[in-house]
């Protein structure tokens, strides 16, 4: 398994292209990607569980209920969520691309993300489809340009892995920085592969993995309207189908969860005025749902965030979003250790605070990438979540998005 | 019912104190509080849900197992938890106090506020306790002072009410600012009345109240440690003893009601950096409990924080709150608007947006007590939270808040 370029272009059959149709009023940002597979590929998808939900997800559940699709097309600049005729723009969206490119409208996924609220009008995407046709090609980046919003950073992997001794290719591409606290799914995240794997096991392997990666992020605590993870495979690398729970589906396993454990940090990294990566490892758990809970309540903490953008060793704040976590743990056996490039530094055991040298816990947390490893001493189980710091330029970017 | 001067001290046989004794650095900052009843009194409290609980939370369910106390002692800047002689230090402060005041430890109530995890040096406070005695007086002002952290005003409030033409007084004051997102009770409140009731039914009063009122702000939405709200009731208003859940105790209970949503509305007002209040009223829920946790989800999320503090009425960000809150509700059906001093303003309804005036809205936003009218269309029930904007100043504090 090794990480190749590419992005969601490196799996044989798949082009992309991300164009400025005019959605966003600035003329240098993309605003319309789509992806598109010479073939029909099985289709898999998870959906975010906020009620509020973008008209596309609605469009979508009904365009994948039989596990196919060719094409993705999403915007930015706009939601397509509580308006009225939000459906209807969707639909149209995904009519009007199917007609140019000659494909069925049910195999198109129409995805968006942007302001909440505001009409979206189809008039640019219409108009804009031709020319997002004609440059499809090797522009996995165009792709992941032209769904960001307040991302700073195009999210991008490839990488490939042999079935049977057939080389197999996996790529995705992410937009995340706001309203990221998925649950269920996250953001925008398309993943392309050629790997021939069926429809149902291609849900199972992504309604798995979401659980141990997309779910166990969060920059802010707001799960948004439209998370939504999707994956389509062409069975173009020609490898005998997945059908079964076998280890060629856990090979497959393995691949899809490293496309999305890279996405998962580069999305809460790039977290809206995020200046470090954090990422909470819980061990000695009794159960698997209190590491994950604990895990997730640290990364959450806005208070644990600001003092990491601060540097600040103020351990006290981890094991207070523990114990409201929900999870039944012996604070008392609790240790707390900070990592980074810089080294590691113990500092609280059995629950207590430890001596330790406060400049080496600051040359520890001055680095962009933070470890918080939290040992409950009371059983087997393990869990990582990943957040970002809480910062000035995060109140900054909110405070005033639409205008 | 009418508010009155005077705070903790204006119930009678009541009085308080705050110095300087040396826990903080700063000599101009208070850093101890007494308050204390010539006669002892009945008590109820409430604590923190955070498994983490200080070990004055610990000293105090013991001291108050017989609902009887008589004095109250809290300390600011540091919160005596997580520390391995936590409890010996709260045990011993009670302690020295009840000696020094000729009373039964068992009537003393310990109380810690600051940073977590650093131990508590009992010297300053046990030093500091013949001059905390000597000033004892009407200065509800001087404890409320020596309660604060981050706070930047003091909180404090007294009522007076009748009981069968006995005038009785009732005030309390609080600390709050951060770590403030209260379950079962809140941050530090401390409330005292000479009405005449019984430690049951006044226990009673409390958690029921709590419920609607410290339980329904956010500050940041973490769950201190060291969260409580006690009651104290020396009955030298000359009352008959309120012991069964009469028209009297409903006119207590409105009186204490009264107290409450007064800190409740200074705590959030007063939040770490906060600008502006925020006051989310949802109505037409169908039970009780979809109300408050659309109400608590508004305030709480941080987008929706942050576009406050920016002034931008970007209701998407509070239909999205309502979405993920866990309330079962029907988005088409739910009505939004904004309104504060300067007027009242529809941004949706049904749903989805309506055309309304920016420049209306910005006005109305820039007031610095913002209600978000929450219609959910569906039934009878109604609930408030309470919360405050997400700004830099937020982040600024809690980047470095133990150096």
């Amino acid at each position: 398994m090794k990480q190749i370029n590419g992005g969601i272009c490196a799996a044989k059959g798949f082009k992309s292209s991300g164009i400025h149709c005019g959605i966003r009023k600035n003329k240098t940002k993309r605003d319309l990607a789509l992806i598109y597979s010479e073939n029909p590929c099985n289709a898999a998808a998870v959906y975010t569980t906020n009620l509020v939900k973008g008209a596309p997800l609605i469009v979508n559940k009904k365009h994948l209920a039989n596990g196919k699709a060719q094409a993705v097309i999403c915007n930015s600049g706009n939601a397509n969520t509580c308006n009225a005729n939000g459906i209807e723009v969707a639909e149209k969206t995904a009519d009007y691309l199917a007609e140019a490119l000659n494909i069925n409208p049910d195999d198109v996924i129409v995805s968006s993300t942007g302001v909440i609220g505001l009409p979206l009008n189809i008039e640019p995407i219409k108009n804009g489809i031709p020319q997002l046709i004609q440059e499809l090609g090797d522009n996995s980046k165009q792709a992941a340009e032209g769904i960001m919003t307040t991302d700073t950073k195009i999210k991008e992997i490839a990488i490939e892995f042999d079935i049977n001794g057939k080389k197999c290719r996996i790529g995705g591409i992410a937009k995340g920085s706001g309203m990221i606290h998925p649950n269920m799914a996250t953001m925008l995240v398309f993943i392309t592969t050629d790997c021939n794997i069926s429809s149902d096991m291609l849900q199972k392997a992504l309604s798995s993995d979401i659980k141990e990666t997309f779910n166990m992020i969060s920059v802010d605590g707001d799960t948004s309207t439209n998370d939504m993870v999707t994956v389509l495979a062409n069975g173009e690398a020609g490898n005998k189908q997945i059908n079964a729970d076998d280890e060629n589906f856990k090979t497959f396993m393995k691949a899809l969860n490293t496309v999305n454990v890279y996405l998962c940090r580069k999305i809460v990294a790039d977290g809206e005025g995020a200046t470090k990566l954090l990422e909470c490892k819980v061990e000695g758990a009794d159960t698997l749902e209190n590491a994950k809970k604990c895990a997730k309540s640290v990364v959450c903490s806005a208070l644990t965030k600001a003092a990491m953008f601060g540097s600040d060793a103020n351990w006290g704040r981890v094991l207070c979003a523990i114990g409201y976590s929900g999870a039944q743990v012996d604070i008392k056996k609790i240790d707390v250790k900070f990592k980074s490039a810089k080294g590691e530094i113990l500092v609280c055991k059995n629950g207590a605070g430890v001596d330790f040298s406060e400049e080496k816990a600051k040359e520890i947390l001055l680095e962009d990438e933070i470890e918080i490893l939290v040992n409950l001493n009371s059983g087997e189980y393990r869990s990582t979540a990943w957040g970002c710091d809480l910062t000035y330029d995060y109140v900054r970017i909110n405070g005033d998005y639409r205008t």
